[in-house]
């Protein structure tokens, strides 16, 4: 015998699709979508709708855009000339959350990885190669990519692409987390903060 | 500057009113739907709607239920002389997973807790002593409330109430968790598992 009515059931089943929810998970949110109020329940399904038939990606950086270009690509007072190129629109939300940066972005969807069959012809390198080329005002991107095996790769891929265009490249520095604990660290990022060390 | 369009920024809103959801998975769950493609958030968007119109209470147990009575209700094969009460519906769940019972349930929609402002009349009480009226074949009710303070207020009151029908009332037992651990188990658990040594 079935536990759920079939609705409930394929709800859970829709839920436990999505990332870091389980069954347990899962069926918190299903009940707790069938105790609340029926408005609720129609503003969440109405945004997933809606989210999906609104936005598409930015003509320009490839973020996510609901217009034809994005809020940061159409602002006139972000900084034209440099430009931050990150794997994934969640990146462009870490580094704007920073306050740090006033240029633009531009998203790769994605880092280079072999192992995974994508290369840069996966990935936005092409449209940024393009917004780099003549005509144009950029003179620093800076290659926010993570720090890992695959990152890395596509942080080395692009700077020996966009050098040769006379931009500067620049990449986010690696080393201890602020706040952390040197006991803690893992050697390879203690290295990279050792090697990086600057004069106070 | 907004970090989300708005469509995004609102969709970020409904998720974060999930429970269990802050922010962080709130923004994991809306990139990966906005990622995926449009079949996947349909089918989401429509069992959230699906599941808030064709599930409603059942008419005898106030379970949740797709028609006018729950799957356990209209199984005949079920035992309706044995009533275990629960308080919520994943009560239900929790109970049928065990596969130890047989009869019937009859789900509370919520505990007696006079701090919250819910007494019997804000629960399904006045339900359950109508179907142990006249003419009922219930010969015992066991009592599943969670084992809590609020859980145990309800278990007591209910079975002074029910005790005069003529009916066994039974409590689920208080004990050390299968698996768990003597050394960390709290001394209210530990002093219940003692009082109700069973001779092996």
């Amino acid at each position: 015998m079935a536990y759920y009515a079939e609705p409930i059931a394929r709800l859970l089943e829709e839920l436990e699709r999505l990332p870091g929810i389980g069954p347990k998970s899962a069926q918190r949110l299903a009940f707790h979508i069938l105790k609340g109020d029926d408005a609720s329940a129609q503003r969440l399904a109405d945004a997933i709708t809606q989210v999906k038939r609104e936005i598409h990606f930015c003509r320009q950086c490839f973020n996510f855009a609901s217009d034809d270009l994005c809020a940061f690509c159409a602002d006139s007072r972000r900084d034209g000339s440099i430009i931050c190129v990150v794997e994934e629109p969640r990146d462009v939300v870490a580094v704007e959350r920073t306050g740090e940066f006033r240029g633009l972005y531009h998203v790769l969807q994605g880092a280079i990885s072999p192992m995974d069959g994508i290369g840069p012809e996966e990935l936005r390198v092409r449209e940024l190669i393009e917004r780099l080329g003549t005509g144009s005002e950029v003179r620093e991107v800076v290659i926010a990519t993570d720090p890992d095996v695959e990152g890395e790769t596509t942080a080395f891929y692009l700077a020996r692409l966009i050098k040769p265009l006379g931009i500067l490249v620049s990449r986010i520095a690696s080393g201890l987390p602020v706040g952390g604990d040197l006991e803690y660290a893992d050697e390879v990022t203690l290295g990279r903060a050792l090697e990086a060390r600057r004069e106070m």
